[in-house]
């Protein structure tokens, strides 16, 4: 048997101190101030919580080893995560002193991966996880049920899921915990987010980014992010980086990213203790006098915020080696720390003295239950972190105050004949949400917010910007400590912000590129899980939507090359729960305008909408737009020459530019073949398009044939990739009368026509596909295929010569 | 008219420096390497080039300003980016001073965006341009080419695309310029990458963390990088965040990454040009220095490499201010830095000095050609950065010796019956590949190699480390710095470095998680996009296929949980073009050998291989195998019972899990309704499923029919979402017989068989659906559908019971 810690309830005995990895401590601040009998109760509380670790991870009987410990007491499969739990605890602890003395308003984020059993331990300690779960009480039933359901068929994960009292960020993929951080102290003033930062996930690029969140924090209305990064030492099966360059270096790296780092080292529990103690209310003495500077003088500033460098050894307080091979401070204690307790007998009587060495004996009553003087080392109410109502946004979400969306309204008198800047008239709109809302909604985007035309917003929030200002900024720089939108060029950071405002129970909307926004697939992915997962989770109350505009779409990122042309967020999108996403491609202003304010009214979604930047024809008044929205999709009368019967052809489109085309393709039909009876259907809610039965979107299958029919030929032209169609409609009667055209990923330095001309969308070849497609026309169909192929060519040619698209083409007002 | 700067030829003037942005130079470095001649020249050249970066970004005619400029000259539609050229420019040329001075190797990576005439200009110049391209000769009607096809339909992007030579880094999405340039610069000792990094690039998380990658380079047996940080101060609209902290953090960060930064900052082109010259050519000795030392005493060390900080002001050069407004050094110089030439005459003539004012009436030569003296400047042959060899990979590529991978066959006699560790057979294999290829192959990874069980490589080549070294590594750290396997918990950088790996002629491999490979979806988007548009420009060589082998897959993520399952990666890649995709979904253990063969001796794809790492039955020996996977698809005799009759159903399988279900439904089946005439399909290949029309995979619609019939139905078990299939198969005749299970997104904590049975992905499930897609069988068809769904409900409650699955439902063997 290897040398096993043992340990005397709240005296940790020198045995402790001995066999650990890293010592006595070492810090930046030297207080002290903790009493011996305070010491011996942090210890006796920080025990405890590592014995519930132990317990989540190995038990589904005996939970409080009253009887000697069994194999038949052991789960069949033994699954989570030891690796951080104990330098978490410690952090969630050291902090509740903290709450208590300073009554703080405080959050905690977990970082590390696979860390829960170390909020989960505190929750339950707290009574929180009682509460919210009353079937796992306080005592020994309710004990056993909560180390049984960890890691556990039909239980809960090793992150901090949805499930767990007191998250917001479950972590399930790392890097996001300090932008998540940010997000939740972002016009929360009072509000200090106490952030464990794994090493590992440190290495992550969206991590490295997230430190430069300083340079976007007001210290006068916003609150403060405390990290405290754990240099745990490994992560599955390496060392990390950062905790193994020279301290110099590290230092250096965080006063480069703008922090003040405090350093807390070591592994003997009672020096670590009072270093502990002292670092942490170092810190927060600090971050309030800041904050007191700013908000006294009413000038705000960057200060270099605190932030704590804890090293502890990996699975601390394990057996510093087991069958001769390091375990604690190495990275075999990331996972089950002992593997083979069902069938190696002393490695089972190793781990019930290792447990019992916790002396929960004496810190759990009779029934089970935490004893009252630990008990009161914790927070009440909602000043536990596990309790904070700010962890379930939905429950302090504030009122969005939007205002008339129809009080923008484009004067559109006629469909397809006036040129309208349609994002531009809705950044209207969106100036005057941020002007209504100015506390609880902000615009994030990576550097693009300009760019995409919606820069009408300064003028009722300028940019946040904490950087250094220079000369020029004067001139058009738009930049303010007391901005509202937000700008950093890591779309990583501005999701991150804005996951974490919105979880906080906050309102918002990114903007960014099409082609770019594949950056952040898996973050809006997790999201969208924690969102579905939320929705099981009966006291999660609804957060508001995450509303994702996407603009400089495909289509007219012709000059700017194949690098910026990709559709495919949506097929993204789609693979996720029909319960939390929404995908929205209003085809004018009037539609934008009122697919937007939707979006800001909805909660629990992904809003992704997908609107060009450009100028661009407008289809619909206010009325019809509505009317068109409201349904999702639509059969367009005024465009369609089907006169109620049976068309020849549907020509449908979902996307403004795709529509575009599909209008000027349906009127050079007009014009060359108009006895061709065509119905124009334009889809702006993408998710009509599945059977009812499969997303709460969809069309019935007679709301589908009376749009779509079942037999006719249909012509889809679709903003993307054009077998994404395909994948919704699979069910749908007739489907394969459908022919989607859409970006074939066919492009380069083109014009916009010439690109659409590429991927066969645009107006000719959509007519020559209609012309191909319905019963032949004879001459006239041939002349007509014949003259859309000349000026096909025609204008191909053209944009060689001339670099850009022939006027006398691509211009066109509807004709009738 | 505004403050213009007033040049004159090689003499800039002291106008020149009063209105600029930084004044005289500021640097770490004072040495004055330069003679006053060598400015003169320097400033020719360097003007030259900005004379030809903004060639490309106005003219289509009067190349050479012989006359006088008017709007005729002038491109139509005005495109293409001024903002960072000269910061680039200048760096380049004063590199090549380096490289004729100690007969450097390097090459050059343009990180900022949109920087490209920075580099055409210096390859037009250098005279690579007109040998790769004659028709662009170095004469005024090739220079007017040059000019016409920049940002101009069917010419070149405004980025460093894959037509621009000495480029392989093209860098539309920002982010990878120093992962790219580790990734050349490893196994290439003699190699120097100058990188510049974008400051507005320097926000995103890839680029914030690749800045680690000295941790990982070993100065014996690696070259170097050199980054260039170029503080050019905005991005589209925006500071950046680098260029608005105190300088003691920006030299703090740099020195946390690791590094020595170097400072040359100003604006005045005199002074400039000694501290660039100066700084670089200290950096190269230091560089040369650490080499030395390590490869004469053949201890390798992790040094501080330099790096340099280059603060020009954005637009560097340009008219300070334009009406009022500020140009140089702010971000209206972005893009085209005078929009409205066509208009305002008063720009044009404003356009026309300032052209003029680099003096190329002295500095190219009647023809048009760059003066000899100066074209002296410049490296000759292959030493020029535009010419190097390594940067066409595919030109420098070396064979890799792959042993013969029937040597590592799995003994299968039996399909079905024997169960093995496919992933830890098939690390025997990569294993010998990486012993085969010291130098020429390396194994990338995000801190997942071991527990994705390929730490047999290990063997043959260690985790490549220069951090520190505590002393737990002995006991099984598996670290060296001359290691073969790079694992960093950063996807992006380990993406980043094997493609700069293979762009550079070199093979490789990245192993990764199914569900975090999402991370990198845009990366790997970008990297098919060049390879795609590297098919189109004829003296692009072949390179390595990038190799990714997902595993921990979705259907043994059961007990990590929701965050960890995701099979969506196939549905990225799918969108991407058919020449350059490639996904295989190996069932077995020899299939997945035989699919690795095949990748590793393929060129110019993204290969994805899906393939999960638990013991799994094995199914074919290898010349099984190899039958199968050579066709991509094929039925299997010994599952089907059809005995080459019509069959009943066909079941079909995509997946090593899904053909394990599939397998075992059809066993269900036989047991109890023998009489069912099944045909039992597998799908290695998946691009197999589209028609041969459109993927050069494809099946034609004959062999479609021969494996699938075309009015049978289907029931096919895929490894992703169901959707993909139907995309993929669209086209095809009786697809809506098809009907395809896959991973619905739903799970949680669950045992496998439970989250296949929550997908209907299960054997049960699928044994119910094949009794419900034909005919009935009377009382034994409901007999058995009912046995079926009680298992199912059996197993179920059992896994919530036991933690695990039930064995007596999931082992089998094949049972005949």
């Amino acid at each position: 048997m290897d040398s096993l810690p043992v340990r005397t309830g709240g005296s940790p005995g020198s045995e402790v101190a001995s066999i650990t990895a890293y010592g006595p401590a070492r810090s930046t601040v030297t207080d002290k101030p903790l009493s011996q009998d305070e010491i011996k109760k942090y210890t006796q509380y920080f025990y405890t919580t590592l014995y519930l670790c132990l317990g989540m991870i190995y038990l589904k009987e005996n939970p409080l080893l009253r009887e000697p410990l069994e194999t038949k007491h052991i789960k069949t499969r033994l699954l989570g995560h030891w690796g951080s739990d104990a330098g978490q605890s410690f952090t969630y602890i050291h902090f509740n002193r903290l709450i208590k003395k300073y009554d703080l308003d405080a959050i905690f984020v977990s970082g590390p991966g696979h860390g829960a059993p170390a909020v989960l331990s505190n929750a339950y300690l707290e009574g929180t996880y009682s509460e919210v779960y009353p079937n796992m009480g306080e005592d020994e039933e309710g004990l056993r049920r909560f180390f049984r359901q960890f890691s556990f068929p039909g239980g809960i994960g090793s992150h901090a899921t949805p499930e767990t009292p007191g998250s917001l960020h479950e972590g399930g993929e790392l890097g996001y915990s300090v932008s998540h951080a940010f997000g939740t102290v972002f016009d929360h003033p009072d509000l200090i987010t106490l952030t464990m930062v794994g090493d590992g996930e440190s290495e992550t690029g969206p991590l490295a980014t997230a430190w430069h969140g300083t340079k976007f924090l007001n210290p006068i209305t916003d609150g403060a992010v405390l990290p405290v990064l754990h240099l745990n030492g490994y992560k599955i099966n390496n060392p990390t980086v950062l905790a193994r360059i020279t301290k110099e270096e590290l230092e250096s790296l965080f006063i480069g990213y703008g922090w003040e780092p405090y350093f807390v080292e070591g592994s003997e529990v009672e020096s670590m203790h009072q270093a502990m103690a002292g670092t942490l209310e170092q810190c927060v003495v600090k971050i309030k006098e800041y904050q007191k500077q700013a908000r006294d003088s009413g000038k705000a500033f960057r200060p270099r915020w605190p932030m704590i460098v804890l090293r502890t050894p990996k699975g601390w307080t394990a057996p510093r080696k087991l069958d001769g091979k390091y375990l604690e401070g190495f990275w075999r204690a990331h996972q089950v720390p002992i593997t083979d307790v069902h069938t190696n007998p002393d490695h089972l009587k190793i781990l019930e003295s290792w447990m019992k060495s916790y002396g929960t004996d004496k810190t759990l009553d009779k029934s089970g239950k935490l004893i009252p003087e630990l008990r009161a080392l914790a927070p009440d109410g909602n000043r536990r972190m596990s309790a904070n109502p700010i962890t379930n946004g939905g429950s302090v979400l504030k009122k969005l105050h939007v205002p008339d969306f129809r009080d923008y309204a484009i004067p559109v008198t006629k469909g397809g004949t006036l040129e309208y800047a349609s994002m531009q008239n809705f950044a209207k709109f969106l100036r005057d949400i941020v002007g209504n809302n100015m506390s609880n909604f902000r615009v994030f985007g990576p550097d693009e917010t300009q760019s995409n035309k919606l820069d009408t917003i300064y003028e009722a929030g300028k940019k946040i910007w904490f950087g250094e200002y220079f000369e020029e900024d004067a001139d058009g720089g738009n930049l303010a400590f007391d901005g509202r939108v937000m700008e950093m060029l890591s779309e990583h950071t501005v999701e991150g912000w804005l996951e974490g405002y919105v979880l906080s129970g906050r309102h918002g909307m990114l903007n960014s590129y099409e082609p770019f926004i594949h950056i952040i697939d898996s973050m809006v992915n997790q999201h969208l899980k924690w969102l579905e997962k939320c929705i099981e989770v009966e006291w999660r109350q609804k957060i508001a939507s995450l509303n994702i505009l996407l603009t400089a779409t495909v289509w007219r990122q012709d000059h700017n090359g194949f690098t910026h042309q990709d559709p495919g967020f949506l097929d993204v999108i789609c693979n996720k729960s029909p319960e939390v996403t929404r995908i929205y491609l209003p085809p004018d202003g009037n539609s934008l305008l009122s697919v937007m304010d939707h979006c800001f009214r909805s909660k629990n979604y992904v809003n992704v909408i997908v609107a060009d930047k450009q100028n661009h024809l407008q289809y619909m008044d206010m009325d019809q737009a509505i009317a068109h929205c409201t349904k999702g999709v639509g059969i367009w009368d005024w465009a369609s020459s089907d006169d109620d019967l049976e068309p020849d052809v549907v020509m449908a489109s979902c996307g403004d530019m795709a529509t575009q085309e599909a209008l000027a393709a349906t009127a050079l039909l007009r014009e060359y073949l108009p006895e061709m009876r065509i119905r124009f259907v334009n889809v702006v809610d993408l998710f009509k398009l599945i059977p009812d039965t499969e997303h709460p979107h969809g069309l019935s299958a007679k709301d589908w044939k009376s749009l779509f029919t079942e037999d006719r030929p249909c012509i889809f032209n679709f903003h993307s990739y054009p077998w994404l169609i395909h994948r919704l409609t699979y069910h749908r009667k007739g489907q394969h009368k459908l022919h989607v055209r859409g970006y074939l990923e066919k492009g380069n330095i083109d014009t916009p026509l010439e690109l659409a001309i590429r991927n066969h969308t645009d107006r000719f070849s959509l007519a020559i596909a209609a012309i191909d497609q319905v019963a032949s026309y004879g001459n006239r169909g041939a002349h007509a295929r014949e003259t859309f192929l000349n000026r096909q060519i025609w204008a191909k040619n053209y944009a060689y010569h001339e670099g850009v698209d022939p006027e006398e083409i691509t211009s066109w007002k509807w004709p009738f």
